[in-house]
């Protein structure tokens, strides 16, 4: 073998060399093992080819590769179940044509059945996959441990439980992002535990980086849109963007995206690669300067009516958690629970009821693409014969549009919000992005009924085109609701119409500017206070004022510490009544000089040592004291101390004055202190 | 007053009430001034103004947005006076037609003189103005402090400056991005003061905060680009972007991108809000799925490439610092020195001469134009009747396109690396832009070539479209010489091209995977290190091992300190032989256990106060010990350190070790060390 990489003599692989050779020869040299030669060969072509990869660049990156395309395929294979599902579920409707109360049933029974199994199974395999889980991520990005939240049995539970909230349609009206985010995730953490294994000595910060990097991928993947997927996730997930990651997540980002065009170029859905939902907008034209004032004026409008969804939001979120029936209801019977209501919602969305006045009839992609067409639906009544279909589920009840739209508006507000209490699988995003859309499609109807009527320009202005109104209405409308500018990019790259871009990014700082101005929660910021967990842009947002306190007023009762010369009986009661995982070590309790700390197993284990042996030591005579990283001074604020927990990777800082130590900082007590 | 706000009462004013009485009470009770009454008036109609802006969002958004409106006059005003010069000098040229030997004056003096003057202009007036300015923007905002780069005269004469540049045309190709970012830069700085000025007591971190959101919109006006602007000054300035910057960037970059649209619009050069380099690439196919392979060539073309270049680059950077001809030339005769070498250039470009072969007669805009349109100027050959415009520049002297192209590749690449010695406001980021279309543009026209006369698919591979390649080369290219992502973005915005979006972000992802492979800084980086600038991440480039090592190992000699009983005489020493600004304190020289420090003016002010009273005080008698900020432990690495020196926002960190002073670090200190 050497004579063979001398042949290919680069610098890279000499570095690699050393390293390499140490690990053979520790791995061949197992003499117990069973079939001894196999494996020594195969174990030589496996190191040979790690070397062969290892001379192109970092093992990392064939991780993120792997990554991005493994979630590609995922979501193509969840795409394409769910569609099956759903063709079957309309193959099912059509064929009973005729028997409105058997249609009634399938209509109905089909969704809430499947909300009931999801619900149960997730309930019983994985109580942890349950909702959206992009709060459950930012908080595990922001350093806190939740080993739970990323175990391969969640994995599965999700995806499965995902695939039959999807398959539940418009009637459940929930979407994929979220949980395809925390899938991702998953995936992510279970190849950066591959890379890890594989390159064992360096990569000690992979697992942060892998995580960060897995976000990205899994908006990339869900819609095969690679630049809004690292910009969503950046945006939502952390506070902080360190650019070293930014070159993985686009990697592995357009890795995943590709793929995912690719497998549906194979599958036969287009001749080429394509935006999921392509429109043809006019180029020439695309919109007239004055234009930008109705832009202007639906962001505001839509950051209106986020306000109000976010208010309708935090209310049933106190509300399940207040209310003794809705409690007991949520933890005993999970399934029976989510039947219920989706079995309400399916009643009331069944075509001959007020389903037909809501396009119920549409899948939630189908709504998109219908809401994004370009023609004017309004001109297309005019002159009937020219009837298109994507107007056709709209006003299938023969009632204008507008009507129509606004019924649809009104009923989903507080449907929507329903569904959000389902404890199953899915995503909030989608969904808000729909409901945007439809709020701009009836500006744009508006607005081209009126230009199309009056005006003595009417040529001029008879282009206008509510398709451009209904993107900018899903950009702001969701952008307003999550607190983030990235949906202008998700807007442009599912549609893959970029001449609308500058009125879009308008429309969705004006709606954000409305939403962020009372200081309410975001949607997943009002998730992550209503499940308490630590992280802090949300927990801000539920105190405002902490984050710029000096540490020295929040720091509580003092912490438990040894001294140098401790023996066993204040060792055994600092074990006893501390559960910290670091100790603080100080001179003496009189001086109170911080000297470092020591680990609680070291602690253990001198009590074990101390009790075989029956002496009297002193805890610097057998443990050895870790010194401190960075030191906190009570005049910093809790922010800082925050964003230094997060920078340095630690579970817990020391805060001393003068070299004296004054007590410490977990990330458990920054979520006691801000939700006090 | 207080009668007509009870009427619009509502939550935000009542909070900004007791501040305003403050200030008005304080601002009305000058009884020395002249004109009171009138005075008064003015001042109540202004803080009448005040609270009624103030109701609507705070005093920084107006800033904001009139940061991104002025830049965005300030741009369009420049490509104004860039057009009439060119115009100007086209014109010449035409009218002396018939008479080569007059022709070839006007082509050559016409640029020589307009950089000679804006050589020794910007050199007289303020010789900080040269250069691209963008790696002294980022060293400010790593936090240290560089007046002179803000000055209101370095403004003007970088303004000037510029246009004489641009107005060089093609000849001297250079762009117009990084000087742009400095010079809004600069109005941010100023803006930000008056800021300051008008809401006196909150507001201390708006000076960072408007320099990071100026860098954003310098580029975002440039090219009425909003989204890649932000993206480029997030990437290309920072190692940390906190995620509160976000929308204040997004928001100054959209009102600059509107105002430079509008102003194109209102000044006749469309009809609509459109953008810079409006393409009309086929929607339908705009790419088949094979061809990704092909841009994936592209991009390990562009990557390969921009190493050569960027090799070139160092090379002649390190030869104009250490040549002794060169550096008394560039010392002295700044101008001369541009004039000669523009000249020099000219007689090249000269359309007589071997401008013949590379389109010299296109000004830049009109170069990228050309080389993105979509026809195949191969196909225009075979029939010649339809030959359409833009291949003309291309093939005015009757040789192939190819040769051509090849031609101006070879050509300019030495050209734009002399170009980059010339002492002038200059950016380098269009040059490299246009530089990588044309590589994309040779292999598409090789491509389509290919495709047109063999194979059987004839008819399906006829539709290819080079403008797609050069696109995707632009991309790569300029993301490879500059390390950065953003060029994917840039491209589509500058275009209007969604559609080749995947393609174009793989190239440039590949073209940066093989620039980064060698551990080469950067075009910037490289100017910063020539420049000795104190910025890590390019510092970390001249030596990559020092981010990791511990503090610990670099801390040099002992840092200058006081005990707290020090008298005059220590403190006179200590003054004498340090000029750190902070000094730290310690209980005795002996145990060395840090209290905290004083500042040097407080020293300066114990010492006068001693020698007044002729007394032996000790320092804690007088002067006040501030206590530390975040302490640093020796086991700290260096990234760290710097990480937290920018999160805290401080001048100066002292590191000690279970309580005692080790040294201290400070911004001069981590770049001698990284240089060292």
């Amino acid at each position: 073998m050497t004579l063979e990489t001398d042949g290919e003599n680069n610098s890279q692989e000499q570095d690699n060399r050393p390293e390499t050779s140490h690990n053979k020869n520790c791995l061949l040299s197992h003499p117990w093992k069973p079939c001894r030669r196999p494996h020594a060969i195969v174990k030589e072509w496996l190191l040979r080819l790690r070397l062969c990869l290892g001379t192109v660049c970092g093992m990392e990156w064939y991780g993120y590769a792997i990554l991005g395309i493994s979630t590609a395929i995922l979501s193509f294979l969840m795409d394409l179940s769910v569609t099956k599902l759903l063709t079957a579920h309309q193959w099912l409707y059509m064929k009973l044509e005729g028997n409105i109360l058997l249609q009634f049933f399938c209509w109905t029974l089909y969704p809430a059945c499947l909300c009931c199994f999801a619900s149960s199974f997730s309930h019983n395999i994985c109580p942890f996959s349950t909702g959206s889980g992009i709060p459950e991520v930012r908080t595990m990005m922001a350093g806190i441990e939740m080993p739970h939240y990323l175990s391969l049995t969640n994995m599965f539970t999700k995806f499965l439980g995902l695939i039959c909230t999807l398959a539940a349609g418009s009637t459940a009206f929930l979407g994929k992002v979220g949980p395809f985010v925390h899938l991702s995730t998953m995936l992510g953490a279970y190849l950066s535990k591959l890379c890890t294994l594989i390159q064992a000595n360096k990569m000690e910060k992979a697992d942060d980086e892998m995580l960060v990097v897995a976000a990205a991928v899994g908006v990339a993947s869900c819609f095969g849109a690679p630049i809004s997927g690292v910009l969503f996730s950046v945006e939502v997930m952390s506070s902080h963007f360190a650019l070293r990651h930014y070159c993985p997540c686009f990697f592995s980002a357009a890795c995943g995206a590709l793929t995912f065009r690719l497998l549906s170029v194979w599958s036969g859905d287009g001749e080429t690669l394509q935006a999921l939902f392509k429109t043809n907008f006019p180029t020439a034209v695309p919109f007239y300067p004055f234009e930008v004032l109705l832009f202007a004026f639906l962001g505001l409008l839509c950051g209106a009516v986020s306000c109000c969804y976010l208010f309708c939001h935090r209310l049933i979120l106190r509300f399940t958690k207040t209310n003794t029936v809705f409690i007991k209801m949520l933890t005993t019977e999970k399934g029976l629970y989510s039947g219920m209501v989706v079995f309400f919602l399916a009643s009331l969305t069944f075509p001959y009821s007020a389903g037909q006045y809501m396009a119920s009839k549409y899948t939630m992609k189908q709504l998109l693409t219908s809401l994004l067409d370009n023609g004017q639906w309004s001109s297309q009544f005019r002159n009937a014969s020219l009837q298109v279909e994507p107007s056709l589920g709209w006003s299938s009840s023969g009632i204008p549009v507008y009507l129509s739209l606004a019924f649809f508006l009104l009923m989903k507000m507080w449907m929507l919000v329903l569904a959000c209490t389902l404890p199953l699988p899915a995503g909030y995003f989608m969904p808000v992005f729909v409901y945007g859309a439809a709020i701009g499609r009836l500006l744009g109807e508006g607005v081209a009924y009126v230009s199309s009527t009056g005006g003595t320009s009417g040529q001029q202005w008879a282009s206008i085109n509510p398709g451009g109104y209904a993107l900018a209405g899903a950009a702001a409308f969701s952008g307003a609701v999550t607190h983030t500018l990235s949906p202008v990019l998700l807007a442009v790259e599912l549609t893959g119409q970029f001449s609308h871009a500058v009125p879009i990014l308008l429309a969705t700082l004006l709606a954000n500017a409305l939403a962020r101005s009372g200081h309410h929660p975001s949607f997943y910021d009002a998730i992550s206070i209503s499940k308490r967990l630590p992280h802090l842009p949300s927990l801000r947002k539920a105190n405002p004022r902490i984050p710029s306190t000096p540490l020295g007023q929040v720091l509580g009762v003092k912490s438990v510490q040894l001294q140098k010369a401790a023996g066993p009986v204040e060792v055994l009661h600092a074990v006893n009544s501390s559960t910290d995982t670091q100790i603080p070590v100080v001179e003496s309790h009189e001086s109170q000089v911080l000297l470092g700390f020591v680990l609680r197993p070291e602690l253990l284990m001198f009590l074990r040592h101390c009790k075989a042996e029956g002496l009297e030591k002193h805890l610097d005579e057998v443990c050895c004291i870790h010194p401190t990283s960075v030191l906190l001074s009570p005049h910093n604020t809790v922010q800082e101390a925050v964003s230094i927990l997060t920078l340095v990777g630690a579970q817990t800082l020391f805060v001393a004055d003068r070299g004296r130590l004054l007590g410490l900082i977990t990330w458990p007590e920054v979520v006691s202190v801000c939700m006090s």
